[in-house]
Formats: structure tokens, sequence, C-alpha cells
């Protein structure tokens, strides 16, 4: 008897998967570096041509005076607030509950750096100008995700942002920025890079969502601010001998996927309303503000999986690699959209989305 | 008219440069990658075949329940230090005055961690049982590096070390091994890998020194110790989406490399014979006990660079790349053998070194 497929399995054979850009193999590594002269040589201790090249390239796409390669969001995330508590004196941070470092970095901010993170709004929607308004600890920082990627990718108002971004000046309060999508945002807001940045004290961009790299990330702000992160990036541990592995691909794949931003929010609102045109289904965003969007069902996982096996069976279409349990009834997944979706044959999807509406019916 | 030559520019271009692997070059990664499957998946967030294999390797070879593949060792040891801290529930850890820790990682053990560094021993020789034995403070571990690099290298003897590791086990101190050069030591002590471990309950090892990867180290210990290792590791950031820019040459060069640190150790035993055989110099140890050693002079920084800067331009013989003012009048630099040194023609090392003689001779 053969054995039960389990979604993942299914969608990692999926002919044309809808997710994401292409598949997370070391051929991403060698189509980079087979055009990479080898003599180049590698950076030494976070200094070199190859990564100071790189840093100027972030920097200036952004308006920021510095920005520092790290070799994860993680790590220059919690750098980012430690610096503003240190130089404000403060020991509180505030933002969203659904925030990274609040749920998948094991407590390192309280535990690494005794900070104590404030949570700003409630769960289901993004940071509002209101809640900094009824904030009564006094904080050293605020740190804004966009687009909130736990809530499907939502966005404040870009007038909002400037709001909550004027409201902290005057107060005193520093404003990071985790932009690990910020360039997925872009073609929402139809701003520059310059333009938001210039509303935040220091910027976080992670170089392998929408940008494609391997792994890493840049912090970036104005030079006092970047100094000193790069000691407590010494200090996590992240000072590498050679980042240029990541570096090579993030540069690389920078230049091929940043024009791509504003085809990936198009389709993004396309598929969402895909699904929205499927019984019972919802995406949240209901018009995506970015390349990504969640979509919610009021069916058990279970049920929900049973149905997306089968139709990637029958149609060679991947809708989704995992589907989590909602904390109410229900489920939901997230879909983030790369190259892979236009890449898939419009009469299978087609025909997917068909199936799809016809089983939730069922 | 021609500006000075520095000594790193000289060396840079030397044909036969005497120290260490080969250069630090993109060429180090594309000659692995060039053999690798583009098919084959990078590992995820800590998880699938290609770390898990690496990391299976290393712990079978120095014979320990599980090892932990990380991108720095100064991210590695911190926090093998704070879970011994944790566990035997005491702030204190006790090392040699020269540790990593305590000189190159911007106190990140204090600033971080909260843990309290005692110094061991004077900073000329390595930490010795008579240290332990006069240890005052109540610590939960102690640091032994093998070789102490900042001292040229230098190592207790073998039964030294056992009696070490059976002080600490009575006193339920725990002992962490700095082994980023491990491999490196074993031919001087007729032991293999497996021996030496057992005498301690953690151990760290570079991936970039002796076994010529591009970064990244392992922590290696029982499998509660490295389960409890993860969580730090993603605390820290360095729980990457994709570590296998680093795992697979890693795993690479080590199969080249580890078989030549019979022939590394041994030829830096000869190079040393050669600067102790010139006027006025002497290296520490005198007959090294790794690959490697430092050079010690009675002149000034600027008076042996010129006369290194002048043999390297003749010669093309490389003998060092820096030069460091000692504490105390004179100078010194560190050489570690590679596969550089038997790449030299012996007849232009034997020149430099006559040079080399003559020169100090005056």
């Amino acid at each position: 008897m053969e054995q039960q497929k389990t979604l993942m399995e299914v969608y990692n054979k999926a002919s044309y998967p809808l997710i994401g850009q292409r598949k997370r193999n070391m051929q991403v590594l060698k189509e980079v570096f087979e055009q990479v002269d080898g003599d180049l040589d590698s950076d030494i201790y976070g200094e070199g041509t190859v990564i100071d090249d790189f840093q100027e390239r972030m920097a200036s796409m952004v308006g920021k005076e510095s920005a520092i390669f790290f070799p994860s969001g993680t790590m220059a995330q919690q750098i980012a607030l430690r610096i503003w508590s240190d130089e404000v004196g403060k020991k509180k941070v505030a933002y969203h509950p659904f925030c990274h470092l609040e749920l998948h970095e094991q407590d390192a901010l309280k535990e690494l750096h005794h900070l104590e993170p404030i949570l700003l709004a409630d769960s289901t929607r993004p940071v509002l100008l209101q809640d900094l308004l009824d904030l009564k600890d006094d904080v050293a920082c605020v740190l804004l995700e966009l687009p909130q990627r736990e809530i499907g990718g939502q966005l404040p108002e870009y007038e909002e942002l400037e709001k909550m971004s004027a409201l902290c000046r005057e107060r005193g309060i520093k404003l990071h920025m985790d932009g690990a999508r910020l360039f997925e945002v872009l073609p929402y807001y139809r701003k520059s890079a310059v333009e938001v940045c210039a509303l935040f004290d220091s910027v976080y961009i992670s170089v392998y969502k929408g940008i494609g790299g391997i792994a890493g990330a840049v912090l970036i702000g104005d030079r006092g601010f970047t100094e000193k992160s790069k000691v407590w990036k010494q200090r996590h541990g992240g000072n590498l001998i050679g980042l240029y592995p990541y570096i090579v691909p993030a540069d690389y794949y920078m230049t091929e996927n940043l024009p791509k931003m504003e085809q990936f929010y198009k389709e993004a609102v396309e598929l969402a309303s895909y699904y929205n045109n499927c019984h019972s289904l919802k995406t949240l965003p209901e018009v995506p503000v970015s390349n990504m969007f969640h979509v919610h069902s009021e069916l058990k996982k279970e049920e929900l999986e049973a149905i997306v096996i089968r139709i990637t069976e029958e149609t060679g279409v991947g809708l989704s690699h995992i589907i989590r349990n909602r904390a109410e009834d229900g489920c939901f997944f997230e879909v983030a959209i790369g190259d892979r979706y236009s890449a898939a044959p419009r009469d299978a999807v087609a025909e997917a989305f068909c199936l799809l509406d016809e089983s939730l019916r069922g």
C-alpha cells in the first residue's frame, strides 16, 4: 500500500509551483560564480572591494550614508534595536505582536540584549498612528515591518507612515524599518526606496527574499549608527573572514530581480482574485499591497490539504507547500510571488482554480 | 617618485609566499562548486542532507555525539561558555589572557552574555595544571586553546592536558576546547582527534584554518549540549536559511587537507630551524609543536620590515605579510604552514635565508 504523500512532497514535485522564486538548490550559487573571475579577492573580516562596493550600492539605493552586510536579518535587527536603546538610554522598544523578533528569534532580544519589547496594535492589522499616540511606555525605538509578513503582508497607508515618522521624530523615538521585503512594497506605495527610507533612522533589508540571493541582510543608516553596528556584528560572531559567498549572489540577483517587483505585485493582485473567486476562500489583504498575501479558509487544515494535494497531482499546479492552523477555527497559507508564477501555463492555472472552486463547493 | 611599498603589498605579489594555504580568492569557492550537482538542495535553517552529513562527519571524527555547524567560531565559543555557565549555575569562566574571546571579540562575552572571565596563567605560556590548582574563583568552565595561537602556538604536554581534564571532572568544572587548529596539533601529540576530544566536554573547530574552507566552525559535544547550542545559534542570528556555501567547501577541503597535517608540522619544524639559524632571530616555540610558530626579533618593527621587503623583492620569497610590535621592545611575526611552503623552490628559500642572516648581521 502506498504511503500517503504530504503536501510538501507533492508541492516539491509539482510541474508548476506558483509560489516564490526558483528552487533553493546549489545551482543558485553555481550560476553566479560561473561568471565571476576566480582571481577576485575575498573580503576579509568586513573589508575589501567586494563588500565595500555592495554596501555602497545598497546605501546609495536607499539614500543613506552607510550600509553594512550581515549574515542574517536576525542579527542585524537585534543590533539596530540595541544601538538605539543604548543611544537613547531606554530599555524598551516597541513593535507589532507578530514581529520577527517576537516570534522567530527564541527571545534573543531579551536573552542577549536585555531589552523589553512593548507590543503595538492588535495582531490582525499593522501598526497605525493611533497605536503610537496611545503608547504609554517610554520607548527608545519603534520597529515597523513593511509589509507585515505574518498578517499577509499588510501595510499602513503611506500618509499614515509619514505621520508615524513625524510623531517619532517629535518625541525623540528612533524609527527602525524591518524592510525584509522593502522593494516588494514600492510599487504599491508608488514611492522610491529613498523616499520611504527617509522616514526611518535605520533600515534592514533581506537579500534573499525578493532580491533572490542565498542568505544575508544589510543594515543601513547614518555612519555613526553603522560604525556601532560593526562592533556588535563582531560581538554576535557575524564578522566572518569571508562573506562573499552571500554578497556576490545578492549583487547578481538584485540586478536581475529588482526590475520585476512591479510585475510580482500585479501578479499577486491577479492570483489573489483567483482565490477570492473560489467558494469560501478569502485572501488577506483582499487586494494585495505587495507580492504576498495569505489565503484563509474555514475548513480544517487536513481537509484543505487533501484538496490541494489532489489538485496539484491532477494539474501539476502547486498552490501551497504548507498550510497552517489559525488561532481560531480554520486554516491559512502564505503566497509570495516570484519568478515561478509567470512561468506556469495559464491554462493549467485556470484548470487548477476551476477544480479548487468545485472541490470547495463539493 | 615611487611611493614606498608596504610589506603587505610586497608579500601579496611574492612568487613564493611561505605562509598559509592558497590565496583567499573566489577560486577557492569556484573550484568546489564546479564539482557539485546544481540540483542538490540547500540546507534550510539548519536542516537538510548537506548540513546533517557534514555535522555527522565531524562528530564521528572526534568521537562525540553531535556537531553543529556555525558561521563563526566567535559565535560558537561564546555559546559554549554560556551553555556551561547556565548549566553549572555560575557566571565565571576561566581562560588564557590571550584567548580569542579576550582579545578579538569586543568583550562580547561580557556585553552579550554577562559572563565574567578569569584569566589563567601568565601570557607567555599556555595554561598548566598548577594554574587550575591555584584557581581561587568558582568557575563554570575552563577553556583551553590547543595550540595557544597568540603565543606562537604553544601546547601543554599531553600528560599535563590529561591531568587538567581529570581535575576539572573531579571539581565539576566543564572543560571546553578552542580547537580552531585541533588537527594541526595531532601529529605532535601522536594522538587521534577522538583521544584528545575525550578529555573535553565541548570542542570548537574552525573549518577555515588547517581545514582550508572559506569560513565557519563546528561546535561538538553530547546531544544535550548541541541541542541547546541550536537555540543560541538562532538567537545570535547564525541559523541562516542556507549555510551550504561554507559547508560544502569545508567538506571538500577537509578531505584534501587533513592528510597533510603531519607534513605541515614537519615543515614548520624545518622552517623554524631556518629562522633560528639566522643571526638574532628566535622562534617561539623554539621547536614548533604544530604547523605554526612566531618569529621574534630585537629589531624595531620598521627595521625588520625593511629587511623582509628587500628579501622578498630580491628572491620572490614572502616571509611575512605583517610584523607586529611586541609589548616589550622588539617585534615579531606569525608563521603558519600550509600548501604554499612546499610549493616554494628550495633554492629560492635557501637564498632568502642566506640574505636574511646577512642582513641581520648588518
